[in-house]
């Protein structure tokens, strides 16, 4: 189990907020439909599973912007791995 | 107001998680004192401020594991900005 | 002395490529007047300075967009500090 | 073809760079035996290919510090993909 988070950032051709953010929801959304737990934060959505998952996610999600008429993505994408696993819920226990 | 989000990342040569996560709740708890409204995350911690305050806030808590006796340290910091301002709520309106 | 590295992300309303990169050259040519060491990447710029000057540097960059047209621009600043100071030179002496 | 940049952190349990820069030497090591285009930058390492070869590469040498005796791993991998695709020589044209 890792944790990984991703941000993809639709860089062209879209002149407006409501393009830009259509592009974001419909990544969050094939977030939700892989079945991972996940988190939505204001920059980036984080999420558990295992490590070809994670990949697997981030490769499709990073693709979707294209299919929506962006010419230009940049997709930025942290992997967090310990020996033995890690949840987020581990991770963030001190602090919630 | 923009939105940043903060990851400190202690390198060497802590041997143990406590180490690791006594820095990283050092961190939080300056960002705490600062006052600025913020979202712990699991790989990093959202901002939000003035853009002179998160960057002094990022500065100031890039170097507590130093204090601490860490040797190594990156950090990664990102801003996002928009004209006319930008809020956490407002970013996440059609996901809370 | 730290290694920063510096990605100004122009996200909108550039419809073409060209205005993008008249945005990004703007600010590798304030970085070249800063006088700091720096290195051109394809996805960044690494800078070698005092902490104090690449936190500076880096957030006059990430105001120039806004100067030439933008209205939402993204900024992914990372700096690897070492305890006694390190340089590009340093870091990258076994692969030069 | 797409560009990504991949930085693979060990964070424990090492207690000196000597032990940080065999790892990360070992996976610049295995960046070169892939045979993709490649540049060695001092915060990440830059790679040019295909979208799938990028992906496969950069989950391959995040797992690398775990058999050197690495304990916890963060890498950050940013792909930058454009419609009709883009190379590194493209991208720093104006810079070279």
């Amino acid at each position: 189990m890792v944790i990984a988070d991703i941000a993809v950032m639709p860089l062209r051709p879209f002149g407006c907020e409501e393009e830009m953010y259509k592009v974001v929801d419909a990544c969050i959304n094939e977030i939700e439909i892989s079945g991972l737990k996940y988190e939505i934060g204001a920059n980036s959505t984080t999420v558990q599973g295992g490590l070809d998952e994670v990949f697997d996610l981030a490769k499709k999600i990073h693709l979707i912007p294209f299919e929506l008429g962006c010419e230009r993505v940049i997709t930025i994408f942290r992997i967090d791995q310990k020996q033995g696993g890690i949840t987020i819920d581990e991770k963030l226990k001190n602090h919630r």
